[in-house]
């Protein structure tokens, strides 16, 4: 059950070097060798293009217009971490700007993965902060209502247990659970491995029919040509 | 990390009579009494008035457009269960209609909430059988890819262990876990007794501003009246 | 410039016979009336068909996933006012349910315009107690910000003044400024006369085309018919 | 090419025999018996619940926020047809309300589908003329700009030619064109013989496992059993 | 009431240098100093990042599909001025491309926010005329119905006066009354100089709750912290 | 009717040199020279900025979740070609990554238009072969149902016939049936000879409302100038 009021310290991180490992292949390749689950909804946009970053979770739920528990994570941030912020409704608030990412930045924190919104978007480029964000919002929030920081969280779509893997770039965002972020880096090298040698032959003009042997089962499911 | 290919026989259910209790206070009481966490997206709407019922989650996970699971859920319910499908990416199909209403009803279950679309809703209306759904829609499904059942998901923003308690009505889609149901029952409870006493007193035209002593932090926090 | 922590307790409401008028025409022709200006946006949907009220508004601006202002605002019902709450950011929590819904009632309220969400629908509409809202939640809201009672708001993209006169049915919500409700009313009266006449036309096979004396224009703007 | 400004007199419509035929059986039904195209987004929704219609279809194509080629449609009704309005562009205004709907009527239309707003929901309720439409809105519309009337539109992501057969009910709308009308009515009709020997089943506990023969597909695609 | 067919001519335009003050601080700065009020609705977006922009507004109401009144609109520009586009009912047609904006800049306006859609997206990056809008479609407008300049109007949830100040950015919208433009403009001033410092401390670690002094009343609320 | 499962080899490309000219003037401009007709909708948004492109269309029908069409799809293109990509029902999963973008690119695809996501921006942007999509996701699809390959489909809301010239740029996307192509860009090309004179007047300082006379026109309508 969600406890509300509560702040873990001590969370179990991802292997660190897992997690580095991860973020040498980005969303798409980590979310296909989890097997196709644990990404976030695509409304998870980053504020600006070609951010691509790998951490473990610390994890803060917030209520609608109130950040206040956005300063209390910040003291549990070590160096690789990445904030991830869930909300328990819906609100499209600014409840983070260059004030908070001055200080997340200065804890060690890699970026922030919010499921609402964020403001000082240009100030957060220029510092090379990166969010991805539901929304950009320069509407403020109060601090009066105590939400948790390092408690599993519903974040856009995805489960996130604090010290789980997380991965954003362009394509989204994908949460790996600690437990599974060694075992995922390493099955993401072999599809990448592979991905290389297909890369080539269709650059040269090989078709995905005959590469991936589909004409077979695509005549036996009864695809017809017609002229 | 989220197994697919797998079915789960033996779940732990809610307990029964905590269950029926939640059911008689309704998702808005019952929401309250878990500190206002649990709940579904408000997207989440029944496909007609009036239906209020509670029950021990089966849990499903579908892929878009593809039902399959469905059937295999349904061989794991017993009377009293709700079954919750939740989606790997969004989809607003028509994954269950009049036929899986029959088999589903036949085995016990009270209603299905599903993060996706339903058909044949005039059908189920004439059958009683509730349905909570993001959408409508006649689209029919296939039958080729492999979800899971009775894992976790995540269904409408919410974490739903197979098990756990489920209350549906008019207001949406509240999830108390099978370890929280009794004393979430007894909290709700004592929540309804005392507001019997509230609105017999609301009713009578005293002010809530009175009955709830809010005239003073009102003014404290700086509320000012003028003419 | 919108004053936050204040609430008028004296406002002007627009004249009680002229609101009473306007409640015979229905939204569709009040807003014809106007000019086809005043209108909320179609996403303002009633809790349940085949309600119809018109009324004087008192406005409330509140905050997102805070209704403290609800209470306040209760106070300043008078017999045949109706709330008009607006929100200063999106959100969709369940600011009102039956315990207030029972407290506007006791003072006179004829119904809630909210542009957020509602909860506790079920009784509302057994209570008799219309509601046009943006979304249904069943998530409660704190107490804890300060907003304002009986001042100008943007509710659901139309401009409300306290004391303007409201119309809602199941085509949505129209604003009447107060100043204008007389003469809106008349103008709607006199649409109204003339509708009765068309319809009865229209029913008996008379086409719109030679009606309202289109051909002539259609032709001129160019319009073709072929077989 | 879509042509502006165009209204086609002689449309070859579907054969009445196998449109009232379709109606028989549903969308869902119809759907299915189409091979799973041809139908409308899911956003269409009816303005009442339990209306279930077929007909022919009469094109529109409309401007935003002008209806004048609702009149000039209307003068192409003949008994048995569905008006089906299409949009160039986005938009809910209301286009069409209880004086059209008189209109529509007295000339033999079934109901109207429009890819935008529809007013006085209440009248049309009353009058049982049924719509679907993407909204309801009060907004009335100008009537200056010329679209076209029986030329092919695409209405809710649906093509729709002159004349094709048109479902519609609680779970949408289906386009049949007008050639396929008879083929479709007679799948539909040995889909829906079928069905009720598999309902039988289903409701005496026999599950859609065996029933379909789905355990040994199952276990070929690696699905487990755990407990 | 909302005017229908009126272009007011002579307007009292915010004071020129707290308009440019305003400028210096950006959007969600303004918005704070404003008592966070004022705000557009964050799906107003810039079609280039990077823009920043103060001036006075020209207001403009039109219908949808109709971009008559824009050509009325840039009559009444004068040097400084920024056109504020509210719609009558919601449409995203590109009511704006490169013609209007050349007649535009060549009368001294610094910026358009528009709630509809723009197109020529690329041509007005190139002449760097910064749009903020709710949408891009390539999508034309007819000019054949009459709405209004310079009344108040209600742009994407905020009121806009005609000479209000605006204040645009990558973070979004905010409008400032005129009578209030020095007065914000002055605690604006305030709020940055307050800023460096802040920031400053929060670079070399201080950690929030220790500078603004939260521990205590965070405990008070009942946060608890747990290894 | 739609056919499903069918690849149609020989297509009646629109003219080469007509598809060409259509791309030097951009979708706005296209459009006004269909008559405002053939857009898609303008939730189709480049992956990134800049891009502008015209060819030939080739079709392909998808279903939720699946791909496997598109690589029957590759086997179809020419040098010239744009893949446009629909649905049969709406799906944001990324059916398209780098893989089938080096494929499509060797077998001379210009782009791709697709009414679902696509996936690995970073890697298509950096290749600089454009998407306009509805989405961009990380959810990879499988490869399990037959869609069709160049037969009619409606993407996005508009009807896109196989060999029909495509326009997409940062605007949207607009459809030239093929018949229509030379006739348009000679259209298009009038339309921007005239342009060059009303911007150099426009930027001169002569208003829209002097160069297309208007006044007179805006006081048979009504037009009220007020001081």
């Amino acid at each position: 059950m969600t406890e509300l009021g509560v702040v873990r310290r001590k969370i179990k991180r991802a292997n660190r070097s897992a997690v580095e490992a991860l973020g040498r292949y980005g969303v798409a390749t980590v979310h296909e060798a989890m097997g196709r689950v644990g990404l976030m909804k695509p409304y998870m946009r980053p504020i600006y293009p070609g951010a691509l970053i790998s951490g473990t979770a610390v994890t803060v739920l917030l209520h609608p217009g109130d950040n206040w528990m956005m300063h209390v994570a910040a003291e549990q941030i070590e160096a690789g971490d990445i904030v991830v912020a869930a909300l328990s409704a819906d609100c499209v608030d600014g409840f983070f700007g260059d004030l908070l990412a001055t200080s997340f930045k200065a804890r060690g924190a890699k970026g922030l993965i919010i499921d609402a919104g964020v403001r000082d978007v240009k100030t957060l480029t220029e510092m090379g902060f990166p969010v991805w964000s539901k929304a950009v919002s320069a509407k403020g929030t109060v601090k009066a209502t105590l939400g948790s920081v390092n408690i599993p969280v519903v974040c856009a779509g995805a489960l996130v247990n604090p010290g789980d893997a997380i991965v954003a770039d362009d394509d989204g965002v994908v949460v790996v659970p600690a437990a599974a972020a060694q075992k995922t880096a390493e099955a993401a090298a072999a599809r990448e491995a592979n991905e290389g040698d297909k890369r080539a032959k269709l650059a040269s003009g090989v078709l995905g029919l005959d590469m991936y042997k589909m004409r077979e089962p695509l005549e036996k499911a009864g695809l017809k040509y017609v002229d």
